[in-house]
């Protein structure tokens, strides 16, 4: 089905700021109906997640200070893609930083888009099972706390308000799901 | 707990732009180590989403142009709040405006930040039920074309990766873990 009605054409683009993680533009474009609207476009390189299961059938989740929500978030390991990284790699690589553990197996669970009114970051989320604990190696700007959780306390933060991050909830829904089709609690 | 070892203080914040939807701004913040390091922060009114489920068991999706994403997404109705609008006050008026729908029930389903990395958009999410069909009434420089998709179809647009959005699939997810555990398929 053609998309036609609904596309916007960029009449032009002004770089406002460019960051070390994010960018900022503000574009002109020209909507279906031939009308002008200014777009305030936030650039951001990507970014990875990952739902790692351990043997004990528990979930890794990170607690962490996130300064532009002034709140201790808990949240599954993520991070941003580096210039020319692999998703897949970058996963690979922040499960280890973050939590210590490697893991054998590795599953794409999804991709989305985490702001798309306002930001171009998409995330890639993976399902790593498999896994055996080396070493954490956080970045130097970086404090964390690693959490284990089970399926019911997963579902008791959830309930709880404890857990309010987008992406987690994707992750620990879909587990949820998983495991109620499995006849799992 | 104490998270004293996780919190970054605020040492200066220099605003970078002021816009229509979004501010950025830079802040120097203070590290748990007391090293220091700078923070890009987008700063968001909040949003709203809404799963809206028909008597038919069908929930409503728009589909619609995101200009940071240059896609068309596949959503569940969303739109960000007012100066000072309540959220579910904004979540009734988006399901409207988006779609034509009123809903006589309204039940909170969670509250997340959707880019914790650096912005501080904060999204509540609600499920809408007892709907009845009024008049869309989209923005002036809004474009967008309603679905109406079974779960069966959803678990499909999920598995062929046509849903690509952080909100969408956490309700999504819900929505179909919630069938899972009333042994619905």
């Amino acid at each position: 089905m053609s998309h036609d009605h609904l596309i916007e054409k960029t009449l032009s683009s002004k770089t406002i700021y460019e960051g070390k993680i994010i960018d900022l533009t503000v574009q002109t474009v020209q909507l279906p109906n031939g009308k002008e609207a200014q777009r305030e476009v936030v650039l951001h390189p990507g970014a990875v997640t990952v739902l790692a299961i351990t043997a004990d059938d528990t979930i890794l989740l990170v607690k962490q200070f996130r300064k532009p929500t002034e709140r201790v978030l808990i949240e599954t390991p993520a991070g941003k893609l580096e210039r020319g990284e692999n998703p897949l790699e970058s996963a690979k690589r922040e499960l280890e930083e973050e939590t210590g553990y490697q893991a054998k197996e590795w599953k794409h669970l999804a991709s989305f888009y985490t702001s798309p009114g306002f930001a171009d970051e998409l995330m890639h989320a993976y399902v790593a099972t498999g896994l055996t604990l080396k070493q954490q190696n956080l970045d130097d700007d970086e404090f964390l706390d690693v959490l284990e959780v089970t399926a019911e306390e997963a579902q008791q933060m959830v309930t709880d308000g404890q857990i309010y991050d987008a992406k987690t909830l994707a992750c620990v829904y879909w587990w949820l799901r998983e495991r109620a089709l499995q006849g799992k609690a």
